[in-house]
């Protein structure tokens, strides 16, 4: 028999004791991530009903019956593709049952309030798994290395292999990064990979489209990889050919700043301190109007996640948190830096799982 | 000045005739497919309000100011980050408002219910965008028949490089063939690429993994390319060096089903009997049981949408609409067959945008 893994067991107990605040007796848990989180079933399909006394209870369709019990050998699986409204179906006695208000929508509510027993009440929970998500354990740290990593090699690659030149397109460059990324192992990419060369290195949001690189150009590549369920991110800023010195002080002001957000990021750091420590570099600078996004997010199971570093960041970093530190200048019509490390959060300095150099490399 | 572009005033005129029998006065449309459609926005946050009279608003945030002017340059857009309550702001006087009731979480309603002026009445409306959607112009044929296109030829030329060969593993082979989608201009896959050989042939969710392909192998590889909003799918089996018996039968079967469901796709076919038109050939073969899934299923700018060719289908098929025609055999522990075409429904037969030829190919 496979043995149950204690890590989903350990976060269902942190999840319940953060509900006791909640005046609630059951949580049923629909949004996908969290399912995965809380039990490890990786399905398209499935819910999880979690009870105040830890019990738990599962459901899936017809397509995952073998998949839902090898990967949760430890919770009772229902089989029917209706899950919410299937484990709201099983609740016994006068019970007060949370649900996901931040992603269950207004159909699936009422789906869930018709299926409800009589002395069932259903109670709108927000940004507790979220919250219990936030400090993560030593699996979910080993395979954001081990992702962060995998993509950091990729790129490092098409480097070498000069893939990253004057004259091919951004799209041929971003083609060449996944291609690597998927080779090594990645399931998928965590976002649209973003190759942004000259004037688009301008738009922080830029893809990657048919502009031929040229010599002179910044180009700017924020890529990330997926594996086991967990996402990477980096960016990176490069130089093709000669650099102007417009391109060099902006990519040796961004540095600057990303190289003191890093090093403000440490236990008990506010998060609005933390965005501060780079937006005051490049706002004393006199380019403050062009860092136009936040300094960081927290990246696992999702590539966006918390904690916020941002001018309304709120509360305070703690180890194994994980946070990106990634301020960006944006010229329009002139050209853009980004530099963007993934970091977890540790009792001393962080630990930095991007580990690729940021000195300004010319390609 | 740009000009407006008459494919998305037409599609807001369907979709008001549409929402004359809800008894509403406007929609607040907020799923970013929904506001793509009807607008031609294509950024990652915006709403479209639209009246009976066909005036409309748009928001978005200052991300996408530019890109909404460039866009829709026939919609005034407020610059906002909360697009639904910002929109729903702007409406005066007594006004009964519906929202995407399948799409708006029961936290973004709460928020809606804030911002609503006091004679404003929220109106759940479910469904009515996608009705609209059902039948596409010519605009969306043609670059679903792009797609498809170039999707295709990505296949055929792996299959000329030998890139689906025995020693290789289903992920370098779904690699290789993501990696000349994107070559040839694919902005993404549009699911993950599934290649499932021998035994894992038999999963029908299966998706590419170390596994390495062997002589005697079936490969099944369902696979989409994404391009402005519109994404293809289509599946082909092959066989890998001397195929048995079992192999040959059940390809043979599939195919002849396969071939059934195309004919029966024309105008006024009922949908489930396009399902049984697929079913009732494997049934009568006596592998009915291994059949686990629903005949087809519409694509345009998602890759699953209406029509449903299922047992449960309703209605029947209109020229413009799309459906894929996609049995399969799934015998556990053996080995699996799935072919699939992506079908225009013309006045005549149907349209096969997936060219590639479905006889027998042994690599």
């Amino acid at each position: 028999m496979a043995m149950a893994d204690t890590r989903f067991s350990n976060r269902r107990r942190k999840l319940a004791a953060e509900l006791a605040g909640q005046r609630i007796d059951a949580m049923l848990v629909t949004n996908l991530i969290h399912v995965r989180y809380l039990s490890g079933f990786s399905g398209s399909n499935g819910g999880l009903l979690l009870r105040k006394d830890l019990s738990a209870l599962m459901a899936t369709d017809g397509r995952y019956t073998t998949q839902i019990a090898e990967e949760v050998p430890d919770i009772e699986a229902i089989i029917k593709r209706a899950v919410g409204p299937t484990l709201l179906g099983e609740v016994e006695g006068p019970t007060r049952v949370g649900y996901e208000a931040d992603y269950v929508s207004v159909s699936e509510l009422r789906k869930l309030e018709e299926a409800a027993p009589e002395d069932v009440t259903l109670v709108p929970v927000s940004g507790v798994i979220e919250k219990v998500r936030l400090v993560k354990d030593s699996t979910e740290l080993q395979r954001l290395e081990e992702i962060a990593l995998l993509a950091d090699k990729a790129l490092a690659e098409l480097l070498e292999a000069g893939e990253l030149a004057a004259g091919r397109t951004e799209r041929q460059v971003a083609a060449d990064l996944e291609y690597r990324m998927r080779m090594a192992g990645s399931e998928r990419v965590s976002f649209d990979t973003i190759v942004a060369s000259g004037p688009n290195s301008a738009k922080p949001h830029h893809g990657a489209d048919d502009r031929v690189i040229e010599e002179g150009d910044l180009v700017t590549i924020d890529f990330g990889a997926h594996l086991h369920g967990f996402n990477s991110d980096c960016t990176r800023t490069f130089g093709i050919g000669k650099l102007g010195d417009f391109e060099r002080e902006i990519y040796d002001l961004v540095l600057r700043a990303q190289e003191a957000g890093v090093k403000a990021a440490v236990p008990g750091a506010k998060l609005v301190d933390i965005d501060a420590a780079c937006r005051d570099i490049i706002e004393e600078a006199g380019y403050g109007e062009y860092f136009v996004h936040s300094t960081g997010h927290g990246v696992g199971l999702e590539v966006h996640e918390g904690p916020s570093a941002a001018k309304t960041g709120k509360g305070e970093l703690e180890p194994g948190m994980t946070l990106t530190i990634e301020p960006g200048v944006y010229v329009p019509g002139k050209g853009g830096v980004r530099i963007e490390d993934t970091l977890i959060i540790t009792q001393g300095a962080p630990k930095i799982i991007t580990p690729m150099s940021k000195e300004l490399r010319i390609l």
